[in-house]
């Protein structure tokens, strides 16, 4: 088989006008980036979102494997599959950060014969929004620092600033800095350090924005930290909300590409999934939705992470109702969570297999409490022997969910139909009840019980002293009406990496609660998530190179 | 009269096809950014270097004043004039950084009704070049300390490393700073620091490099420090040069946007011009001469510095032949060349005046050091009397340089006909016969001495021992045979900002001799340089907004 970038770039690409137009866009509702991506213009934003008559699909997984259960990929060929057999399809999904791309895996746009195009774009770059992110946030953050520099007047405590900087690389060496060395000219040292810029809250932000002016509101109300008398300062005290939403003005419209198949699709935005939400932007799953029949998109990490929080979070800010859900499963992933070591994985055992189910089976369970009816997608590989796939479809049909086989890396729509079959059939059979876990107003403490018991089965929660100081702090402070964003591992549905399939009898560990006013949510720490990741012994930069036709090789 | 983004917004703007169109390039040769901007494809450069039939046309200019002669709204404007008068020109300027327009002065992209638009893209973001240039610098920077972290198989010594990390912004936080603290795991803890992006090395090289290919042959070339023997490190040697020029892949391309009477220009690079040579890239300025009778372009700072450096460096690299200058001159400049205050240079001051026309004297006798003839231009302000701007006309009569008033602010290519006259006159009736100053061949200090001497009018050059001893060094590595690159004050043609008019009998103090072996030169530190600037006490960020129809006000 070809690598991704081959299949990429022998891809026959629509010009992006054609693409617009066949969606029922005009040309001059496009901003060009070059003839095969472009921009939607803000009017066209407004007018599209008063229809929103398509079905809405969220693609999640059950708790991966460290290779990941292949959710874009599958989106990517779902939505080719609906296409293929006449729905009009639109994909919102992420965009992809360009510090991994140079640091541990290449690209991030799908793969196989489920890819979005041209991947080496969108890989490097793309249309500059993660950029452009990353001068909002870092504008704000020199803000601060000259702020205290030219006297204070906000009596910020230098100490207790909570706001970062940001570089769009893995660069472990800005971790934990010290900043503002070599004499007063330069300002007051204090430990700061950098995050990777998707960890900015201003990524956050820009994907829970419903439109420019919201954007500009939530930016305001970023808080940076705390003065002397412990009281929060924001972006809008440092008045700096106008120039960051200014230098948004792009980045916050919806990018359009297409797939291999030349299926539509919204790339935008692209913020994590523990410290934040992990979805695309509501301006793209809503542009999709007034565009498309149906609008296929993803939620980061497994179901109990991304589904919860694409419910819970974004849902609730974008006014969603989602009609479907598509629970990605690999029969690896099954038997790691019935016991097989990573490096066992490609032999056929059918009693780890059934026993690995029970993971499966509890994101099910979670599922139904959002009344989002579900089918799973098997992701095939080449090791899945038949004896197994059909232990899976027994199991489901036992559970009495609908299941399909998913091909779409190999053989791309075409290995899709099954499942953008199954999905239809859902769609026109099923109604969604769609219904939050929690409602805001609850105290915060009963909010992360509800997930923590319902969601990943906990029986109780501890909290550190910490934690418990910081929910008094924001119920004082007025921040105690948020929804929960769970940072915690993607390797349990417990927060302990190592507990797999159906884990009982744990509680769940609340080391500290972080406030991102801005993106509207208490973020639940229950242990270190690390935001700026490092590169690895031998960086993927060190393949990557061009030659002088301007041909991009060594990207995956 | 209106703010600079009063008249941008109401600028009748051509679709940039139609301005591409003029210029006899086809659809395909364009990547479009939006309706008014793209990029030219590499084939297209390729194409249009083999003509490369028009005129070059330098705009510099004298010792300025602290708000700067007017070069680059000069150079829009003479543009603007010659396409009034029948001429096909092309203009090549620099690209603004966002720092400044986030920090002191808001846009730069010319004034008054000699703008290049869309105004608010130019200085917000563009086309993304400078944020690729920021992240291709980052990826080595990281490449760097990963290094060391896995093992240091190069032998870098931490405490020798030369490259530091950059960013988009005016962060005085940023200069200095301590990283790679928190432990092993997040590497070796050592002193860094962080220029603005546009000081970056890699600026420099975008912009002389010819093509895509030199570009990446310079960036492995770039030296980020020594080795425990002292041995140069190169980018090259981190593996990382081809991944860097991958993501330089759209910023090589130069970019096509129009004045506000639709005149081409191209706005591609900007490098700082004391650190480096301060001029827009090399493939914008073959491209405006490939496809304009006349490319009219600039160089940062005044003639001693900016003209030195496009006529030393640029030209030497880029093998272009100058036909002619344009030595910009305000009567206010003149004045404090004369001995006037700033406060007072709006009151007539024959007097002054005629001391100040020293200043313009030493550039002219400097410029024809070069062979390139020269017109005066006096960019005209509501200030100056007549009686001021007929003694100017006398004196560069006697001297027997034509002169040209300059009303391009105010009126547009209207009032800089009589310069476009002017102009046209010279590339008619004088051939240039261009000359380099000195042979790369020479040894580095008979270099220094001969700009010392000859443009500045030193009598000699002092070196500190550090100096000396890298002159030494650079001998050894082989880095002797390099062109030089001056980093003095702009403020006095001599090396101390206080000396103004024509300083004599003053000898230049060399600090320090910097190596940046990927732009290829040698840079001779006179006084420190600040590569990062801070906030104002009121950022003008303060003042920037966005409304909801995304139309940007307080950028001026």
């Amino acid at each position: 088989m070809k690598s991704d970038i081959q299949i990429a770039q022998a891809a026959e690409m629509k010009e992006i006008r054609e693409i617009a137009a066949d969606l029922g866009l005009d040309e001059s509702d496009l901003e060009l980036y070059g003839k095969y991506k472009a921009k939607i213009k803000l009017t066209a934003l407004k007018r599209e979102y008063k229809k929103s008559a398509g079905k809405l699909v969220l693609v999640t997984a059950i708790t991966p494997t460290p290779a990941g259960e292949g959710k874009t990929t599958t989106t990517v060929g779902l939505g080719q599959a609906l296409n293929r057999l006449g729905k009009k399809a639109v994909i919102a999904i992420r965009e992809p950060s360009l510090g991994p791309t140079m640091g541990i895996k290449g690209g991030a746009a799908g793969g196989g014969y489920a890819q979005v195009v041209p991947m080496e774009d969108i890989n490097l770059h793309f249309t500059g929004d993660i950029h452009a992110i990353g001068v909002a946030h870092n504008l704000l953050a020199a803000a601060i620092d000259n702020h205290i520099k030219q006297g204070n007047e906000l009596r910020i405590d230098p100490t207790k600033i909570t706001f970062k900087r940001v570089v769009d690389m893995n660069d472990r060496a800005l971790r934990e800095t010290v900043i503002g060395l070599g004499g007063s000219k330069n300002g007051q040292p204090r430990e700061d350090g950098f995050q990777i810029t998707v960890a900015s809250e201003v990524m956050a932000i820009l994907c829970l924005a419903n439109d420019l002016m919201e954007l500009k509101e939530k930016l305001g109300k970023i808080v940076i930290g705390y003065n002397y008398n412990g009281e929060s300062v924001t972006a809008a005290d440092l008045n700096v909300a106008g120039a960051m939403t200014a230098l948004l003005k792009d980045a916050i419209k919806p990018n359009l590409v297409q797939t291999l198949e030349n299926t539509p699709a919204f790339i935008h935005g692209g913020p994590f999934a523990n410290i934040a939400h992990g979805c695309n932007s509501i301006m793209a799953t809503k542009l999709a939705l007034g565009l498309g029949e149906i609008a296929v998109t993803e939620a980061g990490f497994g179901a109990d992470l991304g589904a919860e929080k694409f419910y819970n979070i974004k849902s609730r800010f974008a006014n969603l109702n989602p009609d479907a859900a598509v629970l990605v499963a690999t029969i690896r992933a099954l038997k790691m969570h019935g016991g097989v070591e990573l490096a066992e994985l490609e032999q056929e055992n059918l009693a780890a297999l059934e026993k690995g189910i029970s993971n499966l089976e509890k994101h099910l369970e979670n599922m139904a409490k959002f009344g989002v009816p579900v089918v799973v997608a098997i992701n095939k590989f080449p090791t899945d022997s038949e004896a197994e796939i059909n232990l899976v479809r027994k199991k489901c049909e036992k559970i009495g969910v609908e299941v399909a086989l998913s091909e779409v890396w190999e053989h791309g729509g075409q290995g899709g139909e099954e499942l953008a079959k199954a999905v239809i059939k859902l769609l026109e059979n099923k109604k969604s009840k769609f219904k939050f876990l929690y409602n805001v107003e609850q105290p915060i403490k009963d909010k992360i019980s509800k997930i923590a018991r319902e969601i990943y089965g906990a029986v109780g929660v501890n909290y550190s002293e910490k934690a418990l100081q910081q929910i008094k702090q924001y119920q004082k402070q007025g921040y105690n009406n948020l929804p929960i964003c769970m940072a915690k591992t993607q390797s349990s549905i417990s927060d302990n990496p190592a507990l797999k399939g159906r884990p009982s009898g744990f509680k769940i560990s609340v080391k500290s609660i972080n406030l991102s006013a801005g993106a509207g949510f208490l973020v639940v720490m229950t242990g270190p998530v690390l935001t700026m990741p490092g590169l690895p012994k031998t960086p993927a930069a060190e393949a990557i190179d061009i030659d002088e036709n301007g041909k991009i090789s060594g990207l995956f």
